[in-house]
């Protein structure tokens, strides 16, 4: 045991034998990274069967708390950027991850985080293969903030976009809206809101590789995370060119979360997700995409929530209980900051 | 211009409007990244030549001033991915941008940073395919961190690697050390340091490749950033299980940091470098290596700083201008916080 300090100082970011002994004994140990270069050197053939396609992202962590209920900043970073890969079609391979730790951070935390993080890669079935560790005075970050980055294969023939949605596409989503940004509200303890909701911070590698075998026409996937679905839909309708109705009644949402949207004044539709895809298939594969979402732990919740309409472009509309209609337009201001 | 505002506020974090505002146009506008999933989608024939690897590198910025001599934490962003690539071995193809940002933070600020990402990746021949903004309230961040991943090809044959040094081998380094360290130090202002030393801040992969094809036997290559030459030569050393040992009088050092070291009793050796590079090559090879490096801007102060001997295994030692022997040890603390 080379690290007997229990907070993070300025020397552990300094590029001496104090930063080599918190790498080593915090983070190459549990995530034990190939080699010993400053790049990972990596080889899959998947990478070069005829037709694949490369798939690179990266995601910054800054939620607050660090710790919440269901998850830490080192779940979501992993399951983050796990679902960012898989949404698009692709096959998660490797991570990256890099912290920028504020002076005084409990070493302790940070082997949470890690040990969560590892965790969260051998569900997901990838290995976090390379880092990087910056230390910032006190008061000029946050505790830790994680960014990691993935690759991944995207298998040949697969052709996730946001463009290819048509008219008459069913909206499907596999659990309850809401609960990641619930349980962070709640967690801040500024509210007083006593509540039982935990994230659902997960990854969505396995649930995505199942509904591609039983929907191979999808067109179109979103992770729900900051805006919720409302901003993903969006996002869709916009790019693809069509209108997008949702049906109030059929919206999967926890009475837990629907009485705190009503004490606080929030919209359930924007409210952040870590583990709540919207997929978009069309209408005669809805049923073979539900059943193989139903049938994994993560899906257990799936539903059509609404469908593509011919117009207006780019519009997102619900039907209410109450047999009205109602634009859900995306976000304008912020919601909940560091949500995420 | 959908954006009107001057400055960053939390807001342009939360999922909605403002975030697609920024997003659109301070950071795609410029970076042009391919598709509008969240993830880029990319291939390279490069990839799949027999017995390529691929390299994948990650390393967060947090460089205090934001903006200094010589460059600024966007050019360092891209250089310090760059060249993690390219000393490994990898020809860079495709990064990733993660921003965290102040609130408050100016947008001119984030302008200017990005195209100063853009500039260096086009000369480095690499394109900035994904990203991620995430804004955290005033004091929860200094203006602006960024992380930077990269993903670059080893081609068949190429294999750098600390374990490859073997005793005899030539130290070289591509020319000044310590610039890095002592510009920052310089315009961080609170020593009252007048100065003209700028950053050596410089993509390194034109150079690498200059120097792999000169020298093909290069055993190992390390950028000298946080911790300097000393900490460089102290990892390939441990590594390598060889004695390293420099000569004082062949260490290329302007007389401005030397005697900014002298004042504040800082050892130039550790002192943080953004363009320089420390290479072992088979000491057949060394003159190769070194006019291959000389016919380039970046590598026009090269020089031969020392040798790799039998023994003793991981030690580096410094002939000194009078003749004497000194252990240059790996750095204990920091020396400078936020170098980077």
């Amino acid at each position: 045991m080379a690290l007997r300090d229990a907070r993070v100082t300025l020397a552990h970011g300094g590029g001496g034998k104090a930063m080599r002994d918190l790498i080593e004994e915090v983070f190459t140990s549990v995530f034990q990274p190939p080699g010993m270069e400053d790049q990972a050197r990596l080889m899959s053939q998947a990478l070069c069967a005829p037709g694949a396609r490369l798939a690179f992202t990266t995601d910054s962590f800054v939620v607050d708390p660090v710790e919440f209920p269901g998850g830490d900043i080192g779940k979501i970073a992993v399951c983050g950027t796990v679902n960012d890969l898989a949404v698009g079609g692709a096959r998660p391979l490797w991570l990256s991850a890099a912290f920028i730790v504020e002076e005084g951070c409990e070493v302790d935390l940070l082997r949470r985080i890690v040990a969560s993080m590892q965790r969260e890669a051998e569900k997901a079935g990838v290995r976090i293969v390379t880092g990087d560790t910056k230390v910032v005075g006190r008061g000029s970050a946050d505790k830790v903030f994680v960014t990691t980055s993935g690759v991944g294969v995207i298998p040949a023939g697969r052709d996730l976009a946001a463009e290819r949605v048509r008219p008459g596409d069913a909206v499907l989503v596999n659990g309850v809206l809401g609960d990641h940004g619930a349980a962070i509200l709640a967690a801040r303890g500024d509210m007083a809101l006593s509540t039982d909701i935990v994230s659902d911070c997960q990854g969505l590698g396995h649930l995505m590789e199942a509904v591609l075998a039983a929907a191979p026409n999808a067109r179109a996937c979103r992770d729900a995370t900051r805006g919720g679905l409302a901003s993903a839909l969006n996002e869709i309708a916009g790019v693809a060119g069509v209108g997008v109705e949702i049906d109030e009644d059929a919206l999967p949402l926890r009475d837990e979360v629907k009485g705190m949207c009503e004490i606080l004044g929030l919209d359930p539709l924007y409210l952040a997700n870590e583990g709540t895809l919207v997929l978009f298939v069309p209408a005669d594969e809805a049923e073979a995409a539900l059943a193989a979402m139903r049938a994994l732990p993560e899906g257990r919740g799936a539903v059509q929530v609404g469908r593509a309409l011919d117009g207006p472009p780019g519009r997102v509309t619900m039907r209410t209980l109450f047999g009205g209609s109602r634009i859900v337009d995306m976000l304008v201001g912020e919601q909940l900051p560091r949500i995420c």
